[in-house]
């Protein structure tokens, strides 16, 4: 194995279009402490409930430990999935347990997905821009994608025409706070979205990673509640990463039977079930309402830092740049004039040791290379302020 | 979504050649206490190290409970890949740490080699019979299989022909107590095949789940160890859940730098990386060694409960029927005479609560369906001698 040259492999065509993410190259670059990185999609650890995390996994163990680690049903922990299909019902869909699958994480909800939905060349409908993790799960069953026209109001529901959805698998949306954007749906964009879908027989992937993380304004229904009464096919996707914690690798799917069959088949081949002891020790730290102490704690960090950073832009920015101003989430989405391409503003920054993610790679359509995304999640307030100023003082130096 | 019909969705051609594996559909009727089933490949919850895990994942919760809770390198937790890597150097490999990548239990592992070595009609070479869940990990992107002969002493090695191996994109080969025959392939077969396949360019998925449950015999190298001097390209796949548990879905693999590579990019896209608490507890735990203590009360289970069932058909079993001496794993492969289907066995074997997994799935060459797979992982000794005698019984009707 240690020859100079590898033994010859034939990889597949897949294989030779993947390229690592530029987010997570990004990442690396930027691991050095003294880089604030505005790049990364990271929870804030300080969010992380440790101390009723080692409580769960050492009553799981101490009472239930070779269940625990014993293979468990592909579907799931059945009363995981019977809690969150209580919790959607709470939020005003209607699921019963047998519409759950839980998952390693929502981004192997993506990449099943995209293993029983996508052919080569089938056509799938992305909000542009869109999510770049996303975007990778599902080129490996080789789409193409329809670019779904965005404004300040994110995704416009008029622009999916029959012309557009036609032959389209499904309509890939994050209605709140979306990554790339910050941007959030309108109730009445919702509203329309799902009739629209229904009636052009799209199905809608849902995807809802940061719903719980709003501070500001009012909550929206989701799609999979709204779509009900019209009839839209909604598959709905959710994760404890942002509520709990990232690096337990859990999230679930809330579809229709006959999807979650097809599914359930596909996640039995791809790693056979998510872990048992973390469903059964995340199914004991939610059972008693946790999330419901613990939620404003969480929504109280991303508010402070988010608000940190929405000041910290407008006072260092110059008037020529716009922002999204997000109600959650941990993402703000910044415009700067046409002629300055972000990907150049990055190389500047990454010398004064600030980092973000340019724009482009979130586009399916013509990429905005005057975009850029910045996260506040895990970056203190004052290496906000110091971080954001540094950016201002390149920006204006071209404007 | 509680509509009698479901809403319009079309499934991708690989979807709707997806059917549940015959083994897991077999388990959930079997799922009944009264019922003593051979069918299972369940390690023995008896090996379960509950204690140790419990003071593991404490350990890491209570002083790196954030680093454990927060998202972490694709390519696994540094210091697990690095013990990997000097276990498998110590076994006679030469595997540096940037060889290995941490999976969310072998399945994953067959999954992300299948996403970066399979186009559809790809031929891949496989053992026959060979492991069921391996063939529809594989079958996910659609390959064409070339059934290789197997004989008493496992996969023959003269049978790969430079025709049969012609454009192959690998062999995927159980060396040890093979899933489902629990044939041991020889030092002079090991020696033989890393040469024949680095002669030919074609690379090896060696798959070794079950080697260290060896309780009867001489270990033998690994084709990893074995195909360095000869140059063969060899992916080894191993797997915590049979030394430790299941339940945990961890597992690595260890390649050339290039493959490695590949399967970063395609674990990044399909579910971002192996939780970090499960890799940091089981690195706490077998840091010191502590497989070395545990590994003989584990192997023990499995020798008393394999011996209990080699006797039990020894004794039980007409003298028209054959089976394998498995030197270790968990499975007995018993050919009946020609004119007795096993699947039509089976239903009467479930009618007097006696369950085993019929040998017709495991092939992609000619079904023998007069063959059928026992394991004696979680069944106690009276069950095993009971339920063998049932076996034996129905069989000999129909001798």
């Amino acid at each position: 194995m240690d020859k100079p040259i590898d033994p010859a492999c034939v990889f597949s065509e897949r294989a030779t279009q993947l390229t690592s993410s530029a987010i997570r190259e990004i990442l690396k670059v930027t691991e050095r402490p003294e880089v604030i990185s505005f790049a990364g999609g990271l929870p804030a650890p300080g969010g992380f409930p440790v101390e009723v995390m080692r409580a769960g996994f050492d009553k799981v163990l101490s009472t239930n430990g070779r269940q625990a680690l014993q293979y468990g049903p592909t579907e799931g922990y059945a009363p995981l999935r019977e809690w969150v299909a209580q919790d959607l019902t709470r939020a005003g869909a209607s699921v019963a347990p047998d519409q759950v699958l839980i998952v390693s994480g929502s981004q192997q909800a993506l990449d099943l997905l995209g293993k029983v939905l996508i052919d080569r060349d089938s056509k799938v409908l992305v909000e542009d821009p869109s999510y770049l993790g996303a975007l990778q799960s599902f080129s490996l069953y080789q789409p193409r994608y329809a670019p779904v026209p965005t404004d300040d109001g994110g995704l416009v529901p008029e622009a999916i025409t029959p012309e557009l959805a036609e032959g389209g698998r499904f309509l890939y949306a994050l209605p709140n706070f979306q990554n790339p954007t910050g941007r959030t749906l309108s109730r009445a964009r919702r509203e329309a979205l799902v009739v629209q879908a229904a009636r052009l027989g799209l199905p809608i992937i849902e995807d809802d990673p940061y719903g719980e993380l709003r501070y500001a304004g009012e909550p929206q229904p989701g799609l999979l509640a709204l779509g009900k009464d019209c009839g839209a096919n909604v598959v709905r996707l959710g994760t404890f990463s942002k509520v709990l914690a990232p690096g337990l690798r859990l999230g679930y799917i809330a579809a229709s039977r006959s999807i979650i069959h097809k599914l359930v088949q596909a996640k039995q081949a791809t790693d056979l079930h998510t872990p048992t002891l973390t469903q059964m020790a995340v199914y004991e730290i939610v059972k008693s309402g946790f999330l419901e102490q613990h939620l404003p704690t969480v929504r109280e960090i991303y508010r402070a830092q988010g608000t940190c950073m929405l000041e910290a832009v407008e006072r260092e920015f110059p008037s020529t740049v716009t922002w999204t101003r997000p109600e959650g989430g941990m993402f703000l989405w910044v415009t700067l004039p046409e002629h300055i391409d972000s990907q150049q503003l990055l190389a500047q920054a990454v010398e004064q040791n600030v980092a973000f993610v340019p724009g482009a790679p979130f586009y399916t359509g013509t990429p905005r290379r005057n975009t850029l995304r910045l996260s506040f999640a895990t970056v203190p307030e004052d290496k906000i302020r110091h971080g954001i100023a540094v950016l201002g003082k390149l920006i204006r130096q071209q404007a």
